[in-house]
């Protein structure tokens, strides 16, 4: 008895061997300062629970449609919808159990065995993976460091274009980079869409995890609506990760794939979750407002943190709660090259876990691997101040 | 733009077109009795409620292993093996977001594109559209009738297997007849997986609503635990189809590609759910015994209003909540060929809806499709006899 062949193309989260290795070391007795988890360690807001409570009580505790309730898929159209100025209506919209689901069904819906998908490097794993795991080739594109943090490299996205090229994932306010597109960049990414006549997947999973500004979104430039799913998520905005519930938002034609891929993967998404989330999205916002608050004082807190020590230079990005940090002055002044090294030497020297470049997608030749990427979502703010000071001393040392 | 070529092979439930049909007739007035329906109208036990509210105060609304969480693992292992007379650990386990998830995933972990899998049809469709839709060959295996219900047609069984066979998928306490395995007949089934090196998918959506008797698991015959992969699920015993809970349950080497799996498809399963669960299983049985009590109250109703009809002899099942009766009398008197017809003038002349052989799994040659399914999970025992009388009156006018 052997097991599917396929599934040697079959990729992982390498990050979880990161939090295996923190909880390991905290075991041990010591101190860890969480930078490595892209979770939220705050509670989700009374409202929602309060909500599902009510649902459970009203008796929605059986099956519902595989394409989600309609009260949701009315709600989501019009929330996604207006705050991108374009509308959407209940049929463009798919329930899904987390935003995560959206990526491996667009790349099912989409793409045929060898045909080519752009997707971001450094980027988000599950991409690379879903798209080799179903037969198709992963053709990465980089980014550049910019005074503001990172833009993308268009000239090297544009080269990577081939015939065979059938879609791109775009992932705006983006994992790990803290990157967004200036209006020209995203023009950019729409023209190449629409010259080639590509599929494009916008995951928006950090969409409203912003700390200024209005948001641009690609699904508002023209020809782009017809050609986009929209990747939705709640558990950024409403510190729901757990709970599982996201959405594709498309034209009706992808989206009825969506449908029909989701009665044969999990029959439904839990129902009374979805009745929970009908009230949450036009509600009460304090809830949120709150969270994005706490996330804004720990940026400042890591920032600031990160600019003390000597060699690191860091912009605050403007969304998502990653920041990404060149730490190559660092692996130079201490003489190290392998920057799993500089991991294990800032765990054991000071409890500060994080990420490294590494664990998000494989890495590109010509392209140096000194970064690191801390997260703020799950490390109260004394904590940040706390760890990120040990780090200096760890770091300022030859 | 085109969609991937490899859709056209998806199949789906076509049963919702059933709902839907019962739905619009209700919508005009009508009074539907819903027999159509393989959900639970009944509340899911107020404990596991109160268990998850517990976990969602204790905080356990973020991510959490894709595996599932370790308590629950151990839980099931532990409960699902004593219930089967086999020893599982933790490591057996991954957890899923419901039943169904576990088929797909389960032909991705053991089934090559060309291989063939048997599969049972009658039977649950997504089987036929799962291994279809990922490249397999859909061999169906069929059932003939008995004085107490149905039996596996072994030597078509056996006639089926070639040296592309590498898996076979085996639904004892059945949907959509209600069958269930004598020991013998479960033997012969063992015996050919282990003659042809087979993996064995045991779907035991059912195992635990059984009216009578000890019940059998085709993991406790010599040689099968290694090769058979459970589906477990929460949805029918808690009445919590709805929840979307459920797991694989394995050998170690199979479980591992499941939990990878999650990572890339969903992530986890919903974290407080897992956690109520954890209470759910070993404790209190008095939710579940009144679901099944109340279950057993609705199959004597249902079994007697069907046997009064004239033409109509079926026995009762002592597993699921399904009656899957032979209609050919009745189409013969009605002088009706096509079920449909009878589906369509059932629900119009008496509002009473059902499914037919139609909707599980592809018609296959020289077997007849003169059968009904009726659940009686979603209608209370008064409506099925009000709703078994009329169709009686309908089904006995020439």
């Amino acid at each position: 008895m052997q097991l599917a062949r396929q599934l040697d193309k079959l990729g992982t989260e390498t990050a979880f061997a990161v939090s295996a290795a923190a909880a390991a070391w905290a075991a041990q007795g010591h101190k860890v300062y969480p930078f490595h988890l892209g979770d939220i360690n705050l509670p989700t807001p009374a409202n929602i629970v309060q909500a599902m409570n009510k649902a459970i009580a009203d008796g929605y505790t059986g099956y519902c449609a595989g394409a989600g309730i309609a009260p949701l898929r009315a709600v989501l159209a019009d929330d996604v919808g207006s705050k991108r100025g374009v509308q959407y209506s209940a049929e463009n919209v798919s329930v899904q159990p987390g935003g995560k689901p959206v990526i491996g069904k667009f790349i099912a819906a989409v793409m045929d065995p060898g045909d080519e998908v752009l997707y971001p490097n450094p980027g988000y794993p599950i991409y690379e993976s879903q798209i080799e795991y179903q037969g198709g080739v992963a053709v990465p594109y980089g980014y550049v460091e910019t005074s503001t943090g990172f833009a993308l490299d268009m000239d090297a996205v544009r080269a990577s274009i081939t015939p065979r090229t059938k879609a791109i994932l775009y992932n705006n306010y983006q994992n790990p980079l803290g990157a967004q597109s200036s209006r020209a960049e995203m023009e950019a990414v729409a023209e190449l869409a629409l010259a080639n006549d590509l599929w494009l997947l916008s995951d928006d999973a950090y969409y409203e995890m912003r700390y200024s500004g209005e948001p641009l979104s690609i699904v508002n430039l023209p020809g782009m609506q017809e050609r986009t799913v929209i990747l939705y998520t709640c558990s950024k905005r409403f510190a729901m990760t757990g709970w599982r519930l996201g959405a594709a938002i498309g034209p009706k034609e992808v989206i009825d794939v969506f449908n029909k891929l989701n009665t044969n993967a999990e029959s439904c998404t839990t129902h009374f979750i979805q009745h929970a989330v009908v009230e949450a999205i036009p509600g009460d916002t304090s809830g949120p407002d709150a969270i994005l608050s706490t996330l804004r004082a720990r940026r400042d807190a890591a920032v600031a943190g990160l600019n003390a020590i000597d060699g690191i230079s860091i912009a605050a990005p403007q969304s998502t709660f990653y920041l990404f940090p060149n730490v190559s002055q660092i692996m130079q002044r201490k003489g190290l090259t392998d920057i799993n090294d500089l991991m294990r030497g800032a765990l054991e020297q000071t409890g500060v876990s994080f990420c490294t470049r590494k664990h998000f997608g494989r890495s590109l030749p010509g392209k140096e691997n000194h970064f690191i990427r801390l997260a703020y979502s799950g490390i109260e703010t004394p904590d940040i101040e706390e760890g990120l000071r040990r780090l200096k001393g760890y770091f300022e040392e030859a």
